[in-house]
């Protein structure tokens, strides 16, 4: 497999840039945009990019400004076993399709270093967020941080660089241990209702419900911003009804950031190039 | 002079949090709201503080809140000698006022902490209007700063911190290794044609046209935030003429961070009380 | 099992700092000193620590300043399956022993938190004797680091905030993804006889041999700090050969930080406790 | 004046790196060492170049490495009014000696940009004498500095950086104002008797007897490393009296980083020569 024309199908300006800043890398790109049929767009090229999430029904591939959709079928059919795929967010059924038609993919999304690297726009984002909400500086606030991960860690760390008094929350010794000698302040979840008392703001990044109504009690003065995907880790409810504002963030790269966004993944697609002997 | 009653009048939001905050420091402090007339509330303090700044037309106190103005002369002589003014931005007009009637003033803008505690929202402010404006992260992005004073050196320390690439323009062989040390690259105002190519975001912080149309033709791709004030540093101009987009951002502590700026001027003015024997 | 009293027998002056740490926590702390018989003193208490490696032979306990050395077997005896043994870098020749006697052991050292905190001294130390070597300052100095582990990435982290150009040999992407996103540059071992070429340092932390004479011909002017256990990742006789000089810093900690080194223990064995119940 | 060939006379190693960095930037640099007369080596240059200090009796160059004096009237005589003579840390005798003869000379030592430029290996030196002598790592260690001058704040800024705690004794309120933007504590000089309790070092950066009985009756577990150029900022025999270890570090930057040290040197000369419009 020798990768040099590059389709990409669908997606949004982070896409755009992805396409841009592979063919600053040599490649010879084309986005597909319903003036040439999909079956010569599939033929012309040695690899399809499909955006992430790839799709959000599992039929089409997702690409709000085409007027008619791409089925994932048709597209895989014509792929086959000879191109590579590249997609980001495969659920189980789309992967499902992909092998009916023997297609060769990889799910760009999966990458350790995507994650990693994406971590930049996401507590960039997440502390524009917080400087927009709060009328005060993030300088001296105080703030607490549950879990302490690929999202967390880099996001306690740029905070405190920036002034604030951050608290980790989180469940393993050793993730405490990291923060502290972040100068982070680190506690158990079991100390959460308690280090949310006079917090200005409580980002949570962990994807389960850690932020309970016994926190929030704590918390109606403070700032929720919620990190995690889906479910998220606030009661909602409870949220509600005691009056606690809450922003779920969900996608902050590809809003506040697209050019990063898409020069993310087109790094992330060069490393997969790479390992696969392009 | 024994100050135990502050009387505070006119201002925005942040008058507010300065009030809170003085009454959190165990002074008796009154708003004036034009319940009361303006003779008793000034017999029944000991130092009055006007806003930042305290007037706009060096006639009455900038008090958007008040339905009639408070007149600065009818003011100042019932403050006389034996209170104490404090007051923001005092210009020269304003203060000939406050010596006819023999008014023991001080201008709290003028005070050196003010100016360096202020740094902070301002410089927080500078990056969130970054944030907001370019599709990309700070972190990777390269910037350019005019000027190293009171609020381009703690604005270059962040941006760095934030892991951008900042270039200093300075004028003093001093300031530009002060922004060496701090692992800042340092140019002559001479190389600034030159060191804006490529720049996704200029900060300007010197209040003289040092933007000047050779400057502006090299960063038509830039965005500009000047954050100087009067007469500001873009020759506005043939920025327009080169479609180069200009941020002015005047008076930032206040609009971002009015908590922040009200407890800044709280401290200040408990300097100030310190000093005179308070 | 409920412990209150502590017997600390051997170990260094991390092993006194370990003692007092504890005795500030409410512990009983009692240092075996051969005034009173082994037996007894095991006796009293309700948890033996041995020290930082807890034995050099698989003999006998490492306590340099007792005249007569204290047997394992013999210790193990006494402490038998009713009192808990904690103990640093148990061998499996130590464990055998331990079993044997159904000693109820924990090897501190194997703990993840330990590893963590202990990087603060390991990379402290390893900067110590950087700006001891070189006659330059650490600010504006070449470094490469091999491995980026718990120990690289503190001390690239460090190195950087003091003004290092920090270049990382990380074999993962996900490795070099994270360097990068402090800030460092981040290369391949491919890379590594390239980038070494007008290095001030190198530090190794990788234990295998991933500094070989290839490496070694381009670091002829370069120090290497090897901190990287047995068997260290430096080939020697190369270095010899070819005039390079290395250091290899081992148990940087008790050496450099002996009262931090005991908190950290100290610190650990208190999770220990926690996470049995006590 | 058209300079290109340079006489160094004198100094240490960092006068020999001084003149490499010199020979870099493209200039004919000699050593005087007596094999010429130094007549010839006087005429044969442009500029003249004495180290740092340039003498220590006001009669002689400070050239340890030469067998027999350079005596000040001679050398300056040779030089007249036609070379430039460059010299560190001019006394009133020294150039009074100058002055006799028309010497046209700068003091290098006295440029800003040198004494900025030098607080790097001045402070990395300091930081390396408190690693060497306390037996627990900088970071989580207690910290006070007495002054925020031009050494004080870049040091208080690393001890920050790596994660002591520190706080600033400064008299201005303006300083303390930037300490506290930095994220330090910051007290007056009153409160420093009762600051400097359980500190771990004491940095001092005054030149003038700030740490006198009173402090020192507090700092008698404390390391004192004065900073300050004579007279030294410590009350050394009330040090003595008390027990309290001082150690007074003079000429940091020679000692710990002659490189470094050099190489500044010739940046500030080369910005000498370029306002004098070579």
């Amino acid at each position: 497999m020798n990768i040099k024309r590059i389709l990409i199908i669908g997606g949004d300006s982070r896409t755009e840039y992805l396409g841009k800043a592979l063919t600053e890398e040599g490649f010879v790109v084309n986005f597909f945009d319903e003036s040439v049929p999909l079956k010569s767009a599939v033929e012309n090229s040695d690899a399809v990019i499909l955006p992430l999430p790839c799709s959000r029904d599992d039929k089409t591939v997702e690409a709000p400004s085409l007027s008619e959709g791409v089925l994932l079928k048709d597209l895989f059919h014509l792929i086959g076993k000879n191109k590579l795929l590249l997609a980001g967010k495969m659920s189980e059924g789309v992967k499902a399709v992909a092998d009916v038609f023997s297609v060769k993919w990889v799910d760009y999304f999966q990458r350790e270093e995507l994650e990693i690297l994406n971590s930049v726009p996401t507590y960039e984002g997440a502390i524009q967020i917080m400087m927009e909400e709060l009328p005060k500086t993030v300088f001296g606030s105080n703030v607490v941080i549950t879990g302490f991960g690929k999202v967390g860690e880099p996001l306690g760390a740029m905070l405190k660089k920036m002034g604030a008094n951050v608290t980790v929350c989180a469940r393993r010794p050793s993730q405490r241990a990291k923060a502290r000698i972040m100068g982070l302040q680190a506690v158990d979840f079991s100390y959460l209702p308690e280090c949310v008392l006079g917090s200005d703001v409580i980002f949570n990044t962990v994807p389960g419900c850690v932020i309970g109504r016994e926190v929030l009690i704590g918390s109606k003065e403070s700032l929720i911003i919620d990190l995690a995907s889906k479910p998220g880790g606030v009661d909602m409810e409870a949220a509600k009804d005691l009056g606690v504002k809450v922003i779920w963030a969900l996608g902050i790269p590809g809003k506040v950031a697209p050019i990063t966004a898409g020069n993310i993944i087109k790094e992330t697609i060069c490393n997969i190039f790479g390992e696969l002997g392009e």
